[in-house]
């Protein structure tokens, strides 16, 4: 029995670092409420800049900035957004967008890559002015990079086609960001150029980047006075927040850049997998932090088992349906972790520990949290 | 340039009957918002009966019934509704469940048959003590006939799976039975044998049967009951309504034999237009009423010119996206004016009147509300 | 045991008549979703006339027409009414403002005479660019005359300078009109005259005016065209709906010179009863059909008692809390009615029939629809 | 020119103290969604204690908190709340209930003291089986300490009768307890015996309590799981938001003892400015932090130009309408800034500074935050 921990659940699981707690210890903070943290100010601007938009506004999580978002694109009873069906704002946020704001999703099938054809999202779109059944469409939605599809990215050409077809059709486009910066590190293009077409983003800052709490939303001036209203009603409006933005700050500044090796950790790992029998990995999807990984049909040990095994030894996967697990690198998953989850596998598979390809799982002294 | 017109647009375009007419005028009524209304009552009574409901409810359209039974059966808070993605609720009811009523929903992809694979429904489901970023599913909805499947009917079988799947999951299932007599009277099952697995049907009586205005929902009492404040906060409760009911009550009585020739009809008109070089019908599909056509790429004639040239000979037909156009036939629609209307098509693709096959178009004297 | 039946609950309860049932048999109708059918146009051409606006819309019930108004005022989330605390919007239909369409009410107080005081209005109102924790004034809602301050009628001097508070304040005005001709006949003031500062009027033509169903709201094109697409997502559009309109046009016409004698008989009625030891009646307050009655304390005989005597002599009252009635006159209501209603009053407090003043008991030749 | 300032606007406006901040930089954490957190759970469960009820939840503020409660209260469409006409939910909330919750508010009038009658809450009470134009009555909301009463208190037997007819009725009884502890030491009462009669309550720990962010709510176990979930939806589910939870536990353990300290300087600056010609103060109404203060009638000096003069000044307060103000004590406010404060209020009337009773203002040694 091991004491070992190996968290790849995802990349929310991260603990603050050091130097967050100490940011946090030294925060200068007031009333944000009254408009006046200094703090969440600086860390809202960043955002804002790194973004290419006017202004950003501090919010308690991705769920929060993509229901705002929505919500003020879609001020207007009988409004309709467009996005993709297996994304995170349809199938992971309670319905949110319907249940508390009203707003009509009209989802739009997504292909493995994330992407919804330019044509399906163009016959999707309903004309205000069109027939008396039909809600207006005001808003598409995008996602990059895009969980369900195991973390594939989003290029800056599709991202502006769509952003055209919004234009041409008085349409707004928002783009969930949850992990921008890992589409961006894998893509080698800045984020200001991936969201260029966007007339809103919703950035998180406490998943890849490992900050405890919040995530930024930014757009233009009148979109972020609307947000910060809006932030207000649903009750998310935070008195000296300062200190979370402090950490936020902190992540934004020394863990973009641990982003490249947690891509290519999760590669490494991909691969690893896909040599097990009984596994199957698409090893290409694989672009930035996440793998999806399939338990064959006719395999020697069922999910559960697995799981059960895994566990025992301190490894910790998300179980996605019956015969699927989501696997997420982050920046507190050292190469030694990796070595580590696959002798694990390899166990649960062959009932033996056992070196794979070359590597040796004998160290740990690279483990950040241990 | 003739005088005639022949309008398949909607088979809710029909003119009230001199019977129904009459009904009317001898109608007796009551207050039935003080629940006195004995035509209403008579009515939602025997609608009741043939779905072999315990009550039934008299409402203004087919939108507000499916409405009301949505948010009945969603009547708490972050509910979610399973339903096909290309069906009338999604497509065409201006997304209320949502704008109005706060429902979040999870369309599944409608097959060509109108049906939703029952392994993609069980998929869609979420269990209300699962995770904290679900909505809890409540509700399955089919459509039955399925309009914009060409008005494919579904079978009684496959209904009863989709029930057995709702009721393992403690889910309530509704059908949108605006033309379920169509079904009934193509498939040659009983109504009351198509809906028996349903908690709720929507009825219309304005569509194929030709009512002036309404449709009844059943259900049990305890669904009567909430439906009928629901109907209130609408604002669709209406004092003497039984005029309306009188006229429906006609129609439910004497138009329902009716539907077997309109499919007939329908069956003959899409053969025959099958038979145009240009147009493409899938003849098989056509089970009731509705006819989808399709201009075929590199015809002679745009749909836009086509539908002029029709409309300037009184053919009225439903254009449906670029090429693509519905037409829907109904009790005021004779063996003669589908003649017709296939020579008007025969003409706007070769620029002239002529003989369909062995069809006669010169004689109009069944046109029953010329 | 007597078999005549004096329904004095509401003026919602009155039967069609002759005429009314005779414009029903030969309506001219047709679908009125697509925007065709003739008689309903006609009707709400004939109301936009009356009360001076530009356009009209026919909707099922005075509930629906107030929903919708207040809906299309309120299109932005987070907008909020000004509203009576004891107005028919506020406390008879269901909350629906907020239950269906997520408008916030923003109550103040009625006074006796259904007014509210100007400078409590203008207290309430919230500047959409002022604190980040109010929701933005975007409705002042008036009812006239109104119901639950006994039928009382505002004056158009009073209406203006509401109207005024509204334009100076950039916020809409929309007066529940159910009952504004029986205001406009008892002020002898035009019902153009009395709203003439409304951005809006819902009409109800089934109460005093004697429709069997249906109300028509009225305001600027533009108004009645978002109007129109909410009726559908509620579900209200109906088809050959020229049917009902046709009663309701004859209503119109024929119905609005009777309410003045509504309005004596009202008059008369609250006289007689303020005779009656026992009862209270504010004679003063009878400004048209509907009249409040007090039983006063220590009265010999209880409310439950009086409801149950009364409706053994098939008179129908509408109580209202524990001591309290409604009485509501119409045009089917006669002046023996009023005599025998008097008589019925005064036998249950005093244990026998009398001749009340002068008045005679005994015809019964002018009740219209025994 | 002075340099002091003397923050009197709110109590929400204090810093977080040393020990708060070194709470925040030891904390242990872990992910919150996952319901993982330590220091998390630890708050929770103590302020589940302190108000006596099964368990808890941590919220980002008072309005998320009274969102919540209400909405999971009301879970079903049509619920009514019954609330105070002056309360905090009615007025601050930006209408949330209703324009994100689509609950129906029913205001009652708010006594001075902040109570509302029994007899109007009784007779506001719609019974779920009742008429078909009513919504259901689900809650009442009470407010203790009642911010725009002038912080005044609700005893625990006024409480205890509320929530007699609550239970009565089969209602919820919701406490927005903001400042709950307030309450609690100026009436001499526990938490838990003020509380007693309600379902849940919202507890402000970012106000007296002085804590940076956060509030939390408190109910049954199956109460604290909806509002979980709701929690979620809203965007309110934060990851390692143990930093927080931490500094709000300080809270709570050192900082309810210097509520007394805070009441008594309240109360001692009401009784200065009584004195203050031109001033008007209800001091007996002064029973916590909280005082209104109204400039009167042909005062020397505008309220304008008051704010503006005190602000010169460094003394921020609230304006609350046109010619009263809100001034809120903590325990950043010394009896030194009380004195001050004074002064400046005396020298803005009389345009020299002075000596008020036997206070000196020259000491500032015991502001903890200067």
């Amino acid at each position: 029995m091991v004491a070992r921990t190996v968290d790849l659940r995802s990349d929310t699981v991260t603990k603050p670092t050091e130097t967050m707690r100490a940011a946090m210890a030294t925060a200068e903070v007031d009333d944000d409420v009254l408009g006046a943290d200094p703090t969440a100010f600086r860390l809202e601007s960043e955002v804002a800049k790194i973004t290419g938009k006017e202004a950003g506004l501090f919010v308690s999580s991705g769920t929060m900035g993509n229901l705002i978002s929505v919500l003020v694109h879609c001020d207007i009873r009988g409004s309709e957004v467009i996005l993709g069906d297996n994304s995170h704002i349809h199938i992971y946020e309670n319905g949110g967008i319907s249940t508390i704001g009203g707003v009509h999703p009209r989802p739009v099938k997504n292909n493995e890559d994330g992407t919804m054809d330019i044509d399906s999202i163009e016959v999707a779109i309903r004309d205000p002015r069109g027939e008396l059944v039909f809600p207006t469409t005001k808003l598409i939605c995008l996602e990059n990079s895009h969980a369900n599809s195991g973390g594939r990215c989003l290029s800056a050409e599709y991202t502006d086609r769509v952003g055209d077809l919004a234009k041409k059709n008085g349409l707004k486009l928002h783009i969930d960001g949850a992990r921008i910066f890992n589409a961006s590190v894998a893509l080698g293009v800045p984020v200001q150029r991936l969201v260029q077409a966007a007339d809103s983003v919703s950035v998180c800052l406490s998943k890849g980047l490992g900050a405890p709490v919040g995530s930024v939303i930014v757009g233009s001036k009148s979109f972020i006075t609307k947000a910060r209203r809006l932030r207000k009603t649903l009750g998310g409006g935070m008195r000296q927040v300062g200190f979370i933005c402090a950490a936020a700050f902190v992540a934004l500044k020394e863990n973009v850049e641990k982003l490249d090796g947690d891509h290519k950790k999760a590669k490494e790992l991909a691969e690893g997998l896909t040599q097990i029998k009984g596994l199957k990995v698409d090893v290409a999807a694989v672009e930035t932090n996440i793998i999806y990984v399939d338990i064959v049909e006719g395999s020697k040990i069922t999910a559960e088992k697995l799981y059960k095994n895994l566990e025992e030894h301190g490894v910790l996967v998300m179980p996605k349906g019956l015969s699927r697990m989501r696997i997420v690198l982050h920046h507190q998953i050292s190469s030694s972790d990796v070595h580590y989850t696959l002798s694990c596998f390899q166990q649960a598979f062959t009932g033996m520990h056992q070196e794979i390809g070359s590597y040796s799982i004998s160290t740990s002294r690279d483990v950040s949290y241990a």
